[in-house]
């Protein structure tokens, strides 16, 4: 776990880098200032750096993901900012910090995330190393991964979850497959894309990506439930106070933490049969995602 | 000008029935739903129209460009749902009809802003008739041309500009090109691209839709100033109520319709040095665009 640990680390600088020169201010000032805030704001990068430890595995250099990975990361973080929104979460915190709509007021949140979430196709679509196929390949699969069929989907579904209505035997795990599952999905399939993958790996890896998604998000509602402010850096119970359906409200703790190490032994199984020239990164990101303590 | 109406009520059919099909019914409902609804509205599609028309006077098939006409017409239909919003213009009218967020809700409009907005890059870059490498530059265009370096730029300065002080002399020319000229500008560029335009051809193009741009937004001044609810399908002289800096306040009524006819006819210049093999319909088009009513 030490050297895991340790290539987390340089992933983490590496993306931080690219983010802060994506990032770097434009006019009009305010914008780009808003865009900045809630884009570089100390985010754990999972899924950049999932996306480029895929490409490595498959032998290839990471750094060839790592516009498509910014991008991503872009995604993730303009979600964040209108899902924090008054009309929607009505959240006033964010990895220890005010909100963006409590730092700069509402239409400018409202703008600064439709420009992130623009910005991200720009930054994937932009000429680059990688050939004109793989980048549109790369571009459709974060679109669709991210919009009406993907995360936007799974956001409307969980808005409309009634917390006072019986709930469906899979709504849970559908709702969650779309909103947070996605862009996991996604992270892993265009890192195997861009690192070559065979359709038999691009479809083993698929199914690894979606059983760590749910074994990420089984986390994220327990660490919601037990963790505090200073762990978590964000509003902790929240879901209790907006009375949301999670995994250890549905299912119960214990049971929720057994279904969530099932998934990730299903996800090492997936990836086992991948046959990847150097799983080991993904193998210990799988173990590091589940055993987080934020 | 009757040969051109007949054309372009051609090209606003192809248009709806293209959207019609992206636009169906899909989970969940009520997201697709109302993004079905401000994107199936009775909008002008002036914006794709042209795209097919570029491609056209460059002798190329128009329906090459579907499906980034598409996504450029989704791109204008999200900016004006989250235009609307309470936070930004606060308007209740849009079409002749309640705004999206009077109709669903404030969530669900920040919602299915979001979706039109990704959704429209899902359908430029799927796979289709054109190479990787055309669709790829045009996804690229059109996402610079909608991000924090172009549309939602222009509407941060719209936002910043303060009626109550003084007016810098190209303030508003660059505001406006940027909120509403960018989406016109690459509407020309990316039917150039998709028609096979040389370098100068598509140098000669982009000089003609900045200048349509400025004559468009001109002429959308004085009508706000001038319509009526019932012209317009909108609320008119929002602008005097929301004290916004307009060509005909800043300029009189009269020299901003006079800047509006030399726009024109540098437009008309600028699309005669591109050579096209058929340039009627832009032609046509340009006239059309800028002695509109509504």
């Amino acid at each position: 776990m030490q050297a895991f640990l340790s290539r987390l680390k340089t992933g983490q600088a590496h993306i931080e880098a690219a983010l802060q020169t994506a990032l770097r201010p434009h006019l009009p000032e305010l914008l780009w200032e808003a865009m900045a805030y809630s884009a570089l704001d100390g985010g754990k990068r999972i899924r950049p750096v999932l996306m480029q430890l895929t490409t490595e595995a498959l032998g290839a250099d990471p750094d060839l993901a790592t516009p498509a990975a910014c991008a991503l990361e872009l995604i993730h973080c303009y979600s964040l900012v209108h899902d924090d929104l008054p009309a929607l979460d009505n959240d006033d915190w964010r990895r220890g910090r005010p909100s963006n709509h409590r730092q700069f007021g509402e239409a400018t949140a409202i703008l600064a995330g439709d420009a992130l979430l623009t910005y991200a196709f720009e930054l994937c679509t932009a000429p680059g190393p990688l050939s004109a196929e793989v980048r549109i390949v790369v571009a459709h699969e974060i679109a669709r991964a991210a919009g009406p069929h993907g995360m936007c989907g799974g956001q409307m579904l969980d808005m409309q979850l009634d917390p006072r209505a019986p709930l469906g035997p899979d709504t849970l795990a559908h709702m969650y497959a779309l909103k947070t599952g996605q862009l996991l999905r996604v992270a892993v399939r265009c890192g195997a894309i861009i690192g070559g993958a065979t359709p038999a790996q691009l479809q083993a890896l698929t199914t690894y990506a979606e059983q760590l998604g749910v074994a990420f998000q089984i986390i994220d509602d327990i660490l919601d439930l037990t963790g505090t402010l200073d762990s978590l850096g964000k509003t902790p119970q929240k879901d209790v106070h907006q009375q949301k359906y999670t995994y250890p409200q549905v299912y119960g703790l214990a049971p929720a933490q057994e279904m969530g190490r099932a998934c990730v032994k299903a996800a090492l199984t997936a990836l086992h049969e991948a046959t990847l020239p150097a799983p080991e990164w993904l193998e210990a990101i799988a173990h590091y995602l589940t055993e987080r303590q934020a």
